[in-house]
């Protein structure tokens, strides 16, 4: 079974000021991402403003990171959820020819009501028969208004292909509960203020939208925590827990672009609706950039 | 002012058993709605599983519908909201040119948490800044986890191409605030249990997944309550209230299209992830119809 | 059955500076009641702060209701829902020793993760089978946090001593399948903004903060109603909408407080920890009835 | 300030058949924690059905516990929140009276949506004023409804009588973020699950329904944490986490009680709404129970 331990920022896409897609911008990140110490990037995801993107633009952008990471020999996990099942076989597809080594698969949420037990079953059993790459379980109910019970995390941990998962909710109890079942279940921290404790209880990594700038103190705490210095590692998570806050939850992916501007990355705008960050949260992470030491 | 009052279904989309769309289906059903007693048809919105449609598909149904319905005077109501504002204004303008008369807009809804009064202020304005059409704004927080504020809808109420909203969400007390600011907004029933509450405060009709199927009740319930008939109208209301619970929050789009199968309508198979609608769900509604009056 | 059609505010309780019971003005109030065309009030409830009050303090009041308004031929129907079974079986008994009518119920809420559909059967069942008096259910999602199914007031329904409910959620398509099912249910309105859409679907009157200080224009709503002017009722019910929405959900007890103070009863202040009304929302409140016709 | 740092259960109140408190039971459940690996106890609190006890009922319980505790050198802490500010200062300064050395104060919830951040703020600030003794804040939305922001809670620790919190949302990201700003708060996890979790960035120990049966596994883990053997911690964490969700989130107070009576306390029947555990769960839990090492 493919091994993904490791640290991964699920990696923006660069926009020009008139929203088209900006591939030198995205080549030189990844350039700079392929250099840090992350384990691989994935793309498009959630801060990649997938859900802004068509699907022929998702191709281009999952075929651009796999061409730059070859060389480095980073992973590309691919983000290949659609709202039909069929969609979702079809992208999954396509990523593993496109090069891709993994995928994360984001339910369907249209009708999030629906999206019970039977039915995500269903749904991730069907894609996982089809996929020629294992699969990462995406949940983040904070955008999808669905949230895998342990349960259904524990049943499809039972097919060959579905690896392990992404919980952006960094509900630790839940995550407790799946593991007990399933230790060899990859679980990953879908947010960099939930890496230490998500580690403390058996996940091998984190997906965070912090990696896209932070990689350095994230991977020192993870290799505080590998070697025993548990002091250490919390001391370095708490030092990341307000600028984590920031761009994520409070200023979401305009606060993310910013971060990147202000620490030798590209972030630039984001596609409308979302708005520019503005003149507060700017300051607000001036001033948490400025506490923070990222070498 | 374009006056949209009365009584619209939002129109499943027929597919065939490979999940293909099935237009002759579609159209047959397109001729008899445009025999009901309905004021025209909402197409693609939620129950069209326009969110399990291509942007290609939904210009297609949009121009089929715009087709057959064009000799029977009826309107189409084009649902064109699209995660992104530029992408949203060109499914607006492509709509119209395709011959619909009105758009009803969903909001962006993935960033949800960022969805707040300033970001949707801006997103609708923009859309209508370029839209050759009216608008209705769709509130469907069940659907998008995104809930208009009474002032969100107040103030976007101001601009002379938001003509009005369908609330599916039911919340008459909200409502109630926004006409009460606003008495000449098009506000529209958004689920058939809804319609006479709505229409006693001031609304002007209903976009209901109950007309695919039962448009002559809801016409006559309707036609009471202009009339003054008010027990009446109250007696067809509650008549309808157990099917329309079953084909909107109980069963979804599965009750729904199964109701349609039994009612004289083509409803097929809906695109997975959702299932069929299993047996439990067909003998309730098949319960539900024996005991309704669809004349 | 006793029928107990109309219009009822969910009092206040006047309290000092020093936050004792203000019983001169409680009393006072009360004959002011009494002269309004209500059919009755509701005590302690939500709004009398009865969360904030003793078990003594519960009965004193319910007592000093009783007793004022036997002459006035107007009925007290007293709040007598608490944690545990037993002293709801308990309060209930007393509540009727000491004059009230009926009595409205607001179920445990503690556990809410625990009051399911059979737990609730249970609870309300034995309060009912041990009751003096007619029960309403009390639904109010907003403070409980518990919200009661269709089909548990249904089954609810079926016991002779359960002859109704008050529901503040406003929810107007769970009620119609209520109604649908037991027509004879006595429904209220838990809110004045959704008085006339409850009406529509056949509620026999509401129990809202709002009649605290409006009773009149909420009756000539009432009266409009039941003679077929739907017209006039819409208009009055929308001239209350954003006055009703300031003393309930947005400024809460001490708005609907304020709102009395200045409309010739006595709403003093509240309990800590409610704070009182700032500036703004007196402001506020001062502007909404300086628009509203009280008479 | 006073080091709360250990583990300590929540502790149950024992019932008879009648519902009445058996108070000989409660003893020799209290000479037994008393022997356990455990650092005192709280009384009254969620788990002792506090909500569904008397002012006088609580009130008895905290002396019965504190003349029993007294003699083994654990610590009391009393729950002494309440409903008004001026109940919970009386309860505080009571439990002081009656020999408790800190308390837990859950914080007013009937009127969730009031209890914004400057109505906490007022409340608890006022509390701790009048408090002979520290407090520890409790959070636990699951029960009020309400839940702390980082930002109540960091500016609640500037007041010196306040020391911590009770986090049974295990919220992790959350209490990054107030740990980073505050790291002296005395942080708790407030479930099994969490506890591991919660140590691994700076909390200091754990208010933990399960500690009423399984204190010898958790002080293991504990001090597997403190000794930096992680994967020995990890694997008696996972070890506790189906048994954690049963006495919990599944089964609740009775699935807890349940799960006494198995291990050599007394566990009883809950107070009614609750009811017994059926036989689906008690079997469910024995099964759990008999995987389980509790020496």
């Amino acid at each position: 079974m493919l091994n993904l331990a490791g640290l991964y920022p699920p990696i923006v896409t660069a926009f020009n000021e008139d929203e088209s897609i900006a591939y030198d911008k995205l080549e030189s990140n990844l350039q700079k991402w392929a250099s840090q110490p992350l384990d691989g990037v994935i793309m498009p995801g959630s801060n990649s403003e997938a859900a802004y993107m068509t699907t022929a633009e998702r191709l281009d952008v999952i075929k651009v990171c796999a061409d730059v990471l070859k060389p480095s020999g980073k992973r590309l996990v691919a983000g290949t959820g659609m709202e039909t099942t069929a969609e979702t076989i079809w992208m999954t597809q396509k990523a593993a020819d496109l090069g891709a080594e993994a995928v994360l698969v984001i339910p369907p949420y249209f009708f999030k009501g629906s999206m019970k037990h039977d039915v995500l079953l269903a749904h991730y059993r069907a894609v996982a028969d089809e996929s020629p790459l294992p699969i990462l379980v995406y949940n983040v109910p904070a955008f999808t208004g669905v949230d895998f019970a342990a349960q259904t995390l524990i049943e499809l941990a039972a097919h060959p292909r579905i690896i392990g998962a992404k919980d952006s909710s960094a509900t630790v109890t839940k995550m407790a509960d799946v593991l007990a079942a399933v230790p060899d279940f990859q679980v990953f921290a879908g947010t960099g203020s939930a890496l230490l404790p998500f580690l403390s209880i058996g996940a091998v990594g984190g997906v965070m939208a912090l990696a896209n700038f932070a990689a350095k103190p994230l991977r020192k705490l993870y290799e505080a925590f590998r070697a025993g210095r548990s002091e250490e590692a919390k001391n370095i998570q708490l030092s990341l827990a307000h600028i984590n806050t920031a761009v994520t939850g409070k200023y979401g992916v305009p606060g993310l672009k910013y971060a990147m501007d202000q620490s030798g990355f590209y972030g630039g705008p984001t596609r409308r609706p979302l708005l520019p960050l503005g003149a507060e949260g700017r300051k607000d992470i001036d001033r948490l950039l400025a506490e923070l030491d990222l070498e």
